[in-house]
């Protein structure tokens, strides 16, 4: 017997019954990074106290995206968030010139099913938008890995990479 | 002066003027892939001759997510797209124990500005839902690196990486 | 060789290029209808010319939904509607107890690529807001037959039923 | 007095307020059709156990509608699903030459009122989609008669066709 | 420290936790206006009694705006909406040539979070949309003021102006 | 005869024909206006060199928002834009406590219809996200008024307040 759990017994895609699962708070992080060039790397340090930086940006398409992900994601089922929150870090070494920001989007509800897509969608919005606002400057930019760092909440537990 | 079309006079993000840019077919390839385990890998494969495959769910949700990429970007421009095209390969090293798919996605338009973030946006939502189908086996899975191949058409030329 | 255009060489889904499709006027029009009681007959027939009676919600709702049509049909290219029309016509016959709504949308686009789903799409959501204004009176409503009644424009010409 | 709920004091239409009703598992289901050719019945049918078939990407078009169907139906209140399952079955007979697609929809809730628009939406965009899929052979096909077979929970309790 | 809830810890928007606030029955009520000529004035009246008026079709997007206001304003809440009813006044005084429509929306959820921005959103569509449906007449039509009148439930009380 | 476009020969709401209207450039600029108390004026000028300023999610709110005017406004017509500027101005008066940000829209397409909706939408999303962004310190803010300010392109010319 399969052990994914989306298909039904046609052997078809199907939203999963969730109705009989308990209603409880549940969280998600998740982790995406972008590798950037130096050129950009200013651009965006230079602005960054400016009104319409690029992290801004990008970070509010993430927060946007989340609440998108059961229309981007088909069998998602449509749940009623209850806080997003994306941070940004550097990983910057000048004489190796590695230039990455990691992105990180922190998920919650009080809901049925768990938040990890609504955080692995949130990361990939906000990387996929740093992308456009730069691509100007360069196009050799690299997204990710992209990936769940923990998960909290429902009948399975915890998830702890 | 930035480098960053993406800014305004007041330094506030703006979607850029591309009133004057001549209509020509353009077109962008994506690629991104997935890190899964050997117990999806059987899955997937197991299930590949069915009617409701992963990839085929996967495979829909990208090129949904193509058409919405103006609704997830912030300043990218709609556009009518007039193709897309997302295919699979496998990277299988089973005494490596790697078992990774890649996606591409090739996007075209008939417009005043490109698709690379169409390209870009539709692998991720491929990638993302590969992830949501498998979950329920491993939530291990890492995504990317995710990166445009190609982009033809409009006035600054081809990009090959 | 299949017939199915929407299939790429793996086999699998896929937006089907229309790049070097003609940009012409392209028009189509769709009837559906739906099958009501005595009940909801007198309600809408009485309601009809108070401010918020069912038949301007339900066609609205239709035109609506024909701007969404590349949002629900997985394949369908995003088209720039330049007209929808919506109208209504009566089929009653008091003695044998029939009391059917037809429903006729014609749409119209200057595009690469037919309107015929946009069309079937808005008859489609006309007729279900009608069953949702009424359901509270009766739920044995049905809907259709609902099918395409003529086509013009683009390479293949005009269909007509 | 009017029988249609939807409409307010001042005749116009509304979203009836529901904050009073109890939060209870609500299942529907639906049942639409699609009458097809013998070439188009051929190619589905040969195309069964390959990767991208028609009923798949139909079938998820359906599901991902059951989610917007409050942006498509307009007064339909948003609803948090807990389940969404789409089947299909074959009614033919060659010597008559009827080849039709039956497309039954179940839809599941946890919430203060009934999914039957939910699950009429999922059947209709399912249909849509076959139609979209095969217009390139035969634009003939008729979508239904569409309807609501049976309901579950709630006040009002259930209805069975 | 700010008052502003709506950023973290790095001084960034974020969508505000609110998963340990209690979900109760909350309501808003919310009115703008537009201020139209006399030659819109008489369309309107005269088309008052028919089947498409003006005000019937604003009051619609008033509605469904209210169900998108979580995908319009970036920090909103998804909510799960119980209840909306937009109504409209006439403020007429033909010697001062002053004919102004006032809209006013009520909107309720059952849910852990306010529905101010629900209520704004519907009577800020409604007028949009009499502007849209008129603007072929006349361009000078003026908006608003547009502001909260009335909010209950929740931990803050009542607001009223 | 109606001035009103916007109704068919039923009388009912229809999306106007334009297949026929010349594609030009057209530009439409718009304007509106939140008035606020010095609490949130001292927030906003405080944050204003700050990562995620209020006006910065509002401007693209506002954005975003011009892009999904055709499934707001209900007779819209789907175009695409090619290029969305925001941008914001004080009216400041601290001795008779007058605290107003007015906020200006210059929304551009090449395309057969104007864009004073796009332009008025986007003014209107932008002064309800500063709304959402504040109203924890007061909820007294009042948006508006909100017009159309200047039209260029198409057949009718130049429309300047």
């Amino acid at each position: 017997m399969s052990k994914l759990t989306h298909f039904n017994e046609q052997g078809r895609a199907q939203m999963v019954d969730i109705s009989e699962k308990k209603e409880t708070v549940r969280t998600a992080i998740a982790l995406s990074s972008i590798k950037i060039n130096q050129d950009i790397y200013d651009e965006i340090i230079n602005g960054k106290n400016k009104k319409g930086d690029v992290l801004a940006v990008a970070q509010i398409a993430g927060i946007m995206a989340a609440k998108q992900t059961a229309n981007i994601i088909p069998m998602c089922h449509p749940i009623s968030l209850t806080g997003v929150n994306i941070s940004f870090d550097w990983n910057v070494d000048e004489e190796a010139s590695i230039y990455e920001i990691t992105i990180q989007a922190e998920v919650k509800t009080k809901g049925s099913t768990g938040v990890e897509m609504e955080a692995l969608t949130a990361v990939s919005a906000t990387a996929l938008t740093i992308y456009d606002m730069c691509k100007a400057v360069d196009k050799n930019m690299i997204i990710g890995p992209t990936m769940l760092m923990n998960k909290t909440g429902g009948k399975n537990g915890e998830f702890l990479r």
